[in-house]
């Protein structure tokens, strides 16, 4: 696997970043999370103005070998249905990027479909789909480095054409089950917590579902090797994933992170370089079961919890306002000194 | 006080509006709370394709007798000196204001201070400041009928020109303690859990903000008259907000709620017309003690939990993209047959 050299933030700006934001025309602290994340975004970008360009929404897809054993609401042709969705502009994600101002990226990881050339559909297709993780490893090692090397050059990619604030979302029927297994491996908590309704099974399809992971994860030789986790499990949209947030935090990029399956994908991440996290701002709380289990495991404070379980990066793209707000904050909120207003605080 | 015509939104429209928003191509359900505003709105405004139109976010601001009693880390003058702010553009509401494309109309509802002709500043002055509701009502039944009179004007011109969406927020030093009074009176829960920091206070502070209170509740005649508890705890600005949100209601506007003080104008306004809540979305739970339990005892879910307690209609304000987003969905989202693909349920 390729090496990412990502550095922690330097702190020397944090004191006078506070002092900027303790000293705008507001009782201290009373703008909550904006404040949290005006400083987070201030010491990432090593500046007490710092300024949000070019936001993409990056989409990995790929199929799973998995959706061959029932494990989602879902038939495997819908994997490819919601990607010409994505590119006729009619999915949820899309209004949610126009709204925002989003370029959308979508990425052919590794669809089970012999898609015609279209040039919106970035094709680093890995291989038509994963292997079925109940019988043998979702990839191989090969497989793997490809998949981070290439979730990673669309980074860099984005970072050249100016962006310095990225969302990851993802498609792919099958992925919270892959995404159950990176997380019971990765955090130690009970595979049952792990597994949820994905796209909206009922409490016999989810009862099924835990009995086929189950199965898997008995099969399975146990490593909890954070590489060895994400090539049997996959899948290539995932790993793609992994490698875009490690080049992003070694860019020294804002991300975005989305729902449960992304989640996942920032708990790798942190796994093989801790500072990652360092750059991540959680966009939301989804509605998939376990996501919060996960997010309290990683002390991570999403920023919505609206009940959101689409993926495709809508709720990080949702809570992007929010970020923006935070910047603005800093940038156009009058000191005490300037708005001429006895300060409310000692 | 005048008299208001609210009717509860026509629920003919329902099932068509609910068919619409299930067909959309995503898992049923998988866009939460976006579905759910989505819902609402399309019923307040009779049609499945609902448009937000010139968003208005009115201050109203005055002063408190109560003040006095040093119940607030602040000193009275910051009332005036945050409205200058205000007309500066310097204070927190303002970007968010400008964020997200609101009309900021500030009105003077009774602040202790002789402003010169702002054009900006709309003067609805009743008096200046309230009387001291620890000795005497805050004030007179004239003062409360031409409060909410002159607040239901304001939204009457908003709703003149164009605006169908409006946002309340509040500047008023001392108007916390006036809110805790309303809480305490018309809910029933105790006075002790209704007491917070407001703009900053310490244990100590809240403990004689406590005492303050608990006096003037011992002193007061103990009615829990909807009018009789605005009338003599005030102020002026709440009363404003209640005429404000009365008529927003009438005109079927919807009404953005902020804070802890626009949650008590909206208990006092479903008191005396329940069906102004169903023209209510609940923007944010506030970081003041008192505003989550308010809003359980009222059944009302808020959009967001950022931890401030600001005011001014900074978290209404705050929380308009999701509103814009329920719009959008319904709007621009492709439904399963226009998208061809596969309904991911039953």
């Amino acid at each position: 696997m390729i090496n990412f050299t990502i550095e922690k933030p330097d702190t020397q700006l944090a004191a006078t970043l506070q002092d900027k934001i303790d000293n705008l025309s507001k009782p201290k602290g009373s703008l909550g999370t904006l404040e949290k994340l005006a400083f987070q975004i201030g010491l990432i970008q090593q500046t007490c103005s710092p300024e949000l360009k070019h936001p993409v929404n990056v989409i990995y897809a790929s199929d799973h070998g998995i959706a061959d054993e029932g494990v989602s609401k879902s038939p495997k042709e819908v994997t490819r249905q919601v990607i010409y969705n994505f590119l006729n502009g009619g999915a949820g994600i899309c209004f949610l990027a126009r709204q925002h101002g989003f370029e959308l990226r979508i990425v052919d990881g590794g669809v089970d479909f012999d898609f015609p050339s279209i040039p919106e559909l970035i094709d680093r297709k890995v291989r038509k789909g994963t292997r079925n993780f109940l019988h043998e490893a979702a990839m191989t090692e090969a497989e793997l480095d490809q998949a981070i090397q290439a979730g990673a050059d669309i980074v860099t990619d984005c970072h050249k054409e100016g962006c310095n604030v990225i969302s990851f979302g993802e498609m792919g029927i099958g992925n919270t089950a892959a995404s159950s297994m990176w997380m019971t491996l990765l955090t130690g908590i009970p595979l049952k917590a792990c597994v949820g309704a994905g796209s909206g099974l009922n409490e016999s399809g989810i009862q099924h579902k835990y009995k086929v992971l189950k199965q898997a994860l008995d099969n399975y030789s146990g490593s909890t090797d954070v590489k060895e986790v994400m090539r049997y499990f996959g899948g290539y949209e995932m790993v793609m994933a992994v490698g875009g947030m490690l080049r992003a935090a070694e860019l020294k990029m804002i991300i975005l992170v989305d729902g449960f399956i992304m989640t996942n994908c920032v708990l790798a991440a942190s796994r093989l370089y801790p500072a990652v996290m360092d750059y991540c701002i959680f966009g939301h709380c989804g509605d998939e079961s376990g996501h919060k289990l996960l997010l309290d495991a990683m002390q991570a404070e999403p920023l919505l919890s609206l009940g959101l379980r689409l993926g495709e990066g809508s709720g990080s793209v949702c809570a992007y306002p929010i970020v923006q707000s935070a910047v603005r904050m800093l940038n156009e909120m009058h000191s005490f000194g300037e708005a001429a207003v006895t300060k409310y605080f000692d």
